[in-house]
């Protein structure tokens, strides 16, 4: 990994996220973020329109990534592998800093109704992103909303875990051990 | 079912509807729709804290209904089961008015992503409410969220389809042939 020396879009996170649990989500200003990031309030708005979309700018990238490794399984994947390979491609998303902000992160989402809400978007458009890609690779309807809501539900599970753990290991290992455990209990629903 | 007879409630969530269809979300003010509905304002504060929250009121009925139905399940069904009585329990709260405004509502919550926000948490709120009954029921984790999943696609997409179609049938039927699609979904993944 090496040292991790982060640009002021990480920096405009790390600052955010101190103080949105310092201070509150409310009662913290976008000049404020700025400066402890120690860049301009136009760099700020360079990378993020408002101090709430900074909480979920990963959900491009994630989609992307998603949709990217979905469609660079093989033809004859199955949708659950298709689904793995997309988790596996959008885990290289997150490194340490992920994992360094994401109690706290929870933590001031949890507490504000209009930070939850837009999560909860953001998870629907992840498990819409999902079932495209896998919509476009000719699986149906059904089983595509199923295999993304699956792939959804797991890397939630596997991020969770991880960020709660305290060794440096990688992330997709947990995803998928969360998807593997998601695919037993469908099949056991007969 | 006889001549529908709306009460207050009712009648204020048909004029935010026209309101909302006819002039826009932003441009719809509370005292517009409490006239159209031809009550006071104060009235419209007894039933609903905003103009937001009016499109999304019957959520806690449904969480309630979905956990009494999973509940009132007998012991011996399977977690499916116990989901399809949830959701056989919840589908008594949708009547006439439900489907004549579904269509419009759709048309303004996917205009306006402050309402998408707040449709997408209550989706997760639903979810949430099958998981834990579930869990009460002594289901494991993995499965309960799957469960929940499952049931939750399958209410979303029963209901479109219900309120889509012109035939007065009831919406139970269209939510348990959906769920049953995504449980042959779930035994296809292998």
């Amino acid at each position: 990994m090496g040292r991790w020396q982060p640009g002021a879009r990480e920096r405009l996170v790390l600052a955010a996220v101190d103080l949105f649990a310092e201070q509150g989500y409310d009662a913290t200003t976008v000049v404020q973020i700025a400066e402890r990031a120690g860049v301009t309030r136009s760099t700020f708005f360079r990378h993020f329109p408002d101090k709430r979309e900074l909480l979920v700018a990963g959900q491009e990238t994630m989609s992307r990534l998603l949709a990217e490794g979905v469609a660079a399984a093989p033809p004859e994947a199955t949708p659950l592998e298709a689904v793995t390979a997309g988790l596996l491609r959008a885990s290289t998303a997150f490194g340490e800093m992920s994992r360094e902000i994401a109690p706290r992160l929870s933590a001031i989402i949890a507490a504000n109704v209009e930070l939850e809400e837009r999560e909860a978007l953001k998870s629907a458009g992840l498990a819409a992103a999902l079932t495209d890609s896998l919509r476009e690779r000719g699986v149906d309807e059904s089983t595509a909303a199923l295999a993304a809501e699956l792939g959804v539900l797991a890397f939630k599970r596997g991020f969770a875990e991880w960020s709660a753990g305290d060794r440096r290991d990688d992330i997709g290992p947990r995803i998928i051990a969360a998807l593997h455990a998601l695919r037993a209990a469908a099949a056991a629903l007969g």
